[in-house]
């Protein structure tokens, strides 16, 4: 599982940055979270392979991380895109697709579909052969909800080494990758671990976009292997971090610790700030593996501190 | 009176062309002309200084020349704006920006105003001190209508050398401004050409962005000194022009030369061509002041050919 940043700003492009967008991929499933304006840009930027996104999850309404959603879903038509696309938004997203397609008269060659989330439940809501996805309710100034990816539990892999040396056939195999023992015809009993190669343990992401901290948060993305967290201010702007329903990156990181998760990457950086240095040494006096995202970076997200 | 190109690409974000947005300049005075996504993002990227802009023309609804609107205004928001913004484009633009704003919780600290135009009269929808300002029906597949913006005719400027020579009180010099002649205390008189330096002639700047090549055009837009026409394809896609809606360099050029302008600078471009040579070489073969016009360039809208 892996992360690539489009946009990492707030407020504006500015200080190089773009406004949030995301892209998670799982071997040949492609999400992408959030779609500021200019994620297309991004997308054809990077070079990014996106087109086989079937699902887009978008945290809140607030222009920064959804007003470059018409332009990209509007992309797809002249892409000749057949596959159905989903949606995942909070209440209203529905009425601003709609509304928007009618008066730019946008015919869709594709099914477009839209799922309308309970910002306020924390519930899995997608579902597909390798992740589940689940709501994080957020505190922010408008419905708001962050989103966890948790890779499913994958069968292990069989050695094949074993399978010719027991002369293995098909129904073994099956039985012994669903987990069985081995029971060969002389009646000697093979365990299982010693016939399989096990499966990475699943990876998980969180991706917590506008939020003031909460300890419900923490609470429920505790122990994922990466947690990207809202970082917009620094200590010195605590206050105005407080009304706008932002957080600093010491809060952040304070989540990254009460949550014990892997790293810590943090984002949605104010235009006020032209270096990142304070966000890393305020967050890593609190979690050592805070980092500020980079536009463009893919992050490994099951390995911590590794950066590919 | 100068243009700047802040797109000229149509479809994508592709070939290093944004999507369609202009920024006019009279003196002091600053016109937006349509909204791309990633309109604020080029302002940015050109350190245009536009921050004055009281008026914004929206030829259509398109997302390739709106899709930008609703960032950009909500980016004034931040830059703690008060002045009034008055959006002027056709019918259904007051629906999209209030339910985008309305989803998006934008509270606007500064009056914003929709002027929604009939885009099939040519008519003036707009005077300022300095220009006026027609709305140009243009054929498209969606209510679209080009700006035609025409300077006001200037007063005069003083010779100061007259106004030393013949000693000239105030009264006087109000009077030659307005056109009169100046009658000496021993009964001369002066005739005014002699007294005043002459304003350059008004100048004069038509835009039209998506449209099938069309004689009305022309008749509206004759002899203004720029006109920016659409020429989204090459004679080789003529008859794609003519399904979509839209002009070859060909046509753009036929429209400049019944129209007889001072000069032709064509946009629009489809993201197929990552070269322009063929569009100029058919626009130049009708009308010799062809230019394809590229981002982020000033023009001056009086001269011909001259480009800054």
């Amino acid at each position: 599982m892996t992360i690539q940043i489009l946009g990492s700003g707030s407020g504006g492009p500015f200080q190089g940055r773009n406004f949030t967008a995301q892209l998670l991929r799982v071997e040949g499933e492609v999400y992408l979270i959030d779609c500021g304006e200019g994620t297309q840009h991004q997308l054809y930027r990077f070079r990014a392979r996106y087109e086989k996104v079937k699902q887009l999850f978008i945290s809140h309404l607030h222009g920064d991380h959804v007003f470059g959603l018409m332009g990209l879903i509007t992309s797809f038509c002249l892409k000749n895109r057949t596959e159905t696309l989903t949606l995942y938004g909070p209440p209203g997203l529905r009425q601003m697709v709609e509304v928007n397609s009618a008066l730019a008269g946008v015919r869709y060659p594709y099914p477009l579909e839209v799922v309308e989330v309970d910002t306020e439940v924390h519930q899995k809501v997608f579902e597909s052969t390798l992740v589940e996805v689940y709501t994080v309710p957020l505190a922010h100034r408008t419905p708001c909800t962050g989103w966890l990816f948790r890779e499913k539990k994958r069968h292990p892999n069989m050695r094949s080494d074993k399978i010719l040396e027991y002369q293995m056939d098909y129904a073994s195999i099956r039985a012994v990758k669903s987990g069985a023992d081995l029971v060969l015809a002389d009646g000697r009993v093979i365990p299982n671990e010693e016939l399989v190669i096990a499966p990475p343990p699943p990876a998980s992401y969180a991706f917590c976009s506008d939020t003031a901290p909460s300890e419900h948060v923490a609470e429920w993305v505790k122990g994922v292997h990466t947690l990207y967290h809202e970082a917009t201010f620094t200590n010195e702007h605590t206050e105005e971090a407080a009304i706008s329903g932002h957080s600093t990156a010491a809060q952040a990181a304070e989540i990254a610790r009460q949550a014990g998760v892997g790293k810590l990457l943090m984002g949605h950086f104010s235009a006020r700030y032209k270096d990142l240095s304070v966000h890393l040494e305020e967050a890593r006096a609190i979690f050592e593996s805070s980092y500020a995202v980079e536009e463009g970076m893919v992050y490994e997200v099951r390995r911590e501190g590794i950066i590919s």
